[in-house]
């Protein structure tokens, strides 16, 4: 290292031509990466020089933050969305992400959707379900202008079962839909006869299972048990072994004790038993309930959402109401079941990045080594993405600790200043559809949110608070 | 480090004291750690130059090991000690350990014999039971001498229902009691009307419950369930969560569809749904089955078994047969229950380090960075334990890999030559008994297994080959 000072010696900060000009000619040249914020947005970069130490951000970024690390989600029961969800309409569909007309929408979420006609007995046909879905006389509205949040297409059917979660801090609610498990499944864009039957299955005889025997087992607080299963490998996102474990051994004996036949339990615990992943829906609305509560602070920059329709990647501050702030969503880079490719690949899907948003998924792969086997990269991989997260959010979230990292909390509360000041992009694990509708999951992997949302996102918030 | 080699510095190897006489007339001198192997005993040093690199041993010691690796264990049943453990009479209590005496048995041993002659009805009184423990009228012998194991104390009495678990590969069968939880239980040592009303539900409520699910669940393979939980953050002695999860999910089904009445089950599952050690003796039982299969290969260093009766530590290798190398049991350093310390604790207790024979607990503790809340230590520390130990195993068991140590196979087989080279100590994560009788656990934490029986094995090893 003391060859740079040296005489002679030069360190090239950002474009690495100079560097190579130097180096090309015999000499020697110290490269520094260095790209300047704002991803070099001359506008964004000067309303970021406003907002960064700006009490007019600072302390209500602060506070929104607080709203999120108090939140205490809860568990409260099972109906069907028409009921529950604020808004919902009897003729209305809603999906991942941010709006998007049916035209534009990608294959795998224009399969769900005729999916989810077909299962509400809105037409009879796949053609015909299509034909009504660009007819108009469907509304169509993004799950997260109804309190929700879908993984994946994320459709929401009025006749489907939801989860509700109460943040018993602050009252709000959030919803999910249930998770139907692996492969060709509606989320994924698959519609044929056995993913109709599968979410006919789950609303008349599953959904009635879990009513009864959450009525039973009384609230469960969400919080603890993903901060148990933080503790057992699982990230909440695309590894939930632990937290649906967790959540079936509380379930399992509390069913019981409810009248619902016998044989109509056991068949609902072997589909539980049998998902891996069927947390992750109730992980998704517990982490919409922490961040709805954080949602709505004037002036804060703090993320309450990252989405994406499949085409259109979208993110929310607390700050700047319901306003989208949208970018070209990007591809994942992951592994793929076989006999499927990066040339197969949907763009990056769902609303399932609200668990990044909350501080888990790839925030915390650093607690689930073992998710690289499912999403690629190395466990070194998993530690330097949680590590690189630290720099982008408000700061750690002591309720939900990784044991590898000395127990530290995981990096949570996105700050859109953050992302743009250090051009680190968020980072996502997440599924990987096939493009084409009908066909399902065709692997699981990692991408990162655009920067140039945050880009509009500072810009909008810079001018509120003029 | 330059300076190491100029004119005048010094490498002081060994024994510090002339390093310091060194430093004391103002010169420098680097320490080196050493000491000589075999602890320092000139014949099992003169032994252990003979067995190292001796084809005698080498092929034996192999051979074993990978009787060890191919093992299957398989849990088949439950049934009562009496009918299905090996020479088991029916005035026989079985413990922890290697032999002893009632008169030298530790505290908390001494009361597990107690509530286990009480459990059986042999006395109405623990004054009774004591007198009739010390008048010979009882056969005590070691759980490892009936194929079985048993954690802490390890009593095992007739009518208690044992764990079945079978090696496909080679046929022998290894035997676990029943986990009763934490706290005031038979195995650490109490005895009162709570713990004798627990062991009676488990032999005539749970036990029925277990077998009729396991007939209809069939058999479970051991090592692919171990192995999962080791991905979700238990090492599998101490830290059981997420096994006893796994367990749960594949069971509770199951004994749905037997005709034990709902509320037995319903019960059976609350029990083991609240007892994260639940997994801890099928693991115990597995390991034991793992190691049997790699038993008696004539001239093999492979230590089989490591056992602890609460006075005196043994070992056993392959190629010795039944003989036990023993040495005092050492002290456990660890974490505390409020209102308890090391002055109230009990030497090292238990059959439970054979999960450490086989490769995981303390050797596996790098994949379960949770458990130091719970044994004591760092994060860090977990892995240089499991790091440490890859310096006295035969191998790696890739059927168990550890994500954190990018899944490299857990270090196993001790091989007792590589112990006394290197003079490492087998690390064991384990339970700390309070060491009078009748008051149950006070904590956990790591102990190591002495030197001095690796030292006495492979002197018997050596006589035995030549």
């Amino acid at each position: 290292m003391s060859r740079l000072f040296s005489e002679g010696a030069i360190i090239n900060v950002g474009l690495v031509s100079f560097a190579e000009a130097v180096t090309q000619t015999g000499g020697e040249a110290q490269q520094v990466e260095w790209t300047p914020p704002a991803a070099g947005d001359r506008e964004a970069g000067l309303a970021l020089a406003r907002l960064i130490k700006n009490p007019l951000v600072e302390e209500p970024t602060q506070r929104s933050y607080q709203r999120y690390l108090q939140s205490q989600p809860v568990l409260v029961g099972v109906g069907p969305a028409v009921e529950e969800l604020p808004g919902m309409g009897d003729r209305m569909l809603l999906h991942a992400g941010p709006p998007i007309d049916w035209n534009d929408m990608c294959g795998p979420m224009q399969g769900a959707i005729v999916g989810a006609i077909l299962y509400e007995g809105w037409a009879t046909s796949p053609e015909e379900a299509r034909r009504l879905a660009g007819s108009g006389k469907i509304a169509l509205a993004p799950c997260h202008h109804h309190a929700a949040v879908g993984p994946m297409a994320g459709v929401i059917s009025p006749s489907m079962p939801v989860w509700i979660v109460e943040n018993a801090d602050g009252g709000n609610r959030a919803y999910s839909n249930m998770n139907e498990g692996l492969g060709k499944v509606l989320r994924f864009g698959a519609n044929g006869k056995e993913v109709i039957d599968c979410l006919n299955w789950i609303g008349t005889s599953l959904a009635p299972v879990l009513k009864a025997g959450l009525a039973k087992l009384g609230p469960v607080e969400m919080k603890p048990l993903i901060a148990q299963a933080l503790h057992m490998g699982d990230e909440c996102h695309n590894r939930n072994a632990a937290a649906s474990s967790l959540f079936f051994k509380r379930f399992a004996p509390a069913v019981l004790e409810t009248g619902v036949p016998q044989a109509q339990i056991r068949e609902s615990l072997l589909f539980l038993a049998g998902n891996d992943h069927f947390f992750l829906n109730l992980s998704m609305a517990a982490c919409k309930a922490m961040l709805d509560a954080a949602h709505g602070v004037r002036g804060s920059s703090l993320v309450t959402a990252m989405a994406r329709n499949g085409v259109r990647f979208g993110i929310r501050l607390s700050g700047t109401g319901d306003a989208w702030f949208e970018a070209d969503a990007l591809p994942v880079d992951g592994l793929y079941f076989p006999g499927y490719g990066p040339e197969d690949a949907a763009m990056d899907l769902g609303d399932s990045a609200i668990t990044e948003t909350a501080g888990i998924g790839g925030f915390a792969m650093a607690t689930a080594p073992a998710i690289v086997q499912f999403v690629g990269g190395t466990p070194d991989d998993a530690i330097i993405n949680t590590m690189s997260m630290t720099h982008i959010t408000v700061g750690r979230n002591y309720a939900l600790t990784l044991p590898a990292l000395s127990f530290s909390g995981t990096p949570a509360g996105i700050d859109a200043r953050r992302v743009l000041d250090t051009n680190i992009m968020p980072i996502i694990n997440t599924g990987i559809a096939h493009k084409q509708a009908g066909i399902g999951q065709i692997g699981a992997g990692i991408t990162r949110a655009p920067l140039n949302c945050f880009v509009q996102a500072i810009k909008t918030l810079s001018a509120s608070i003029e």
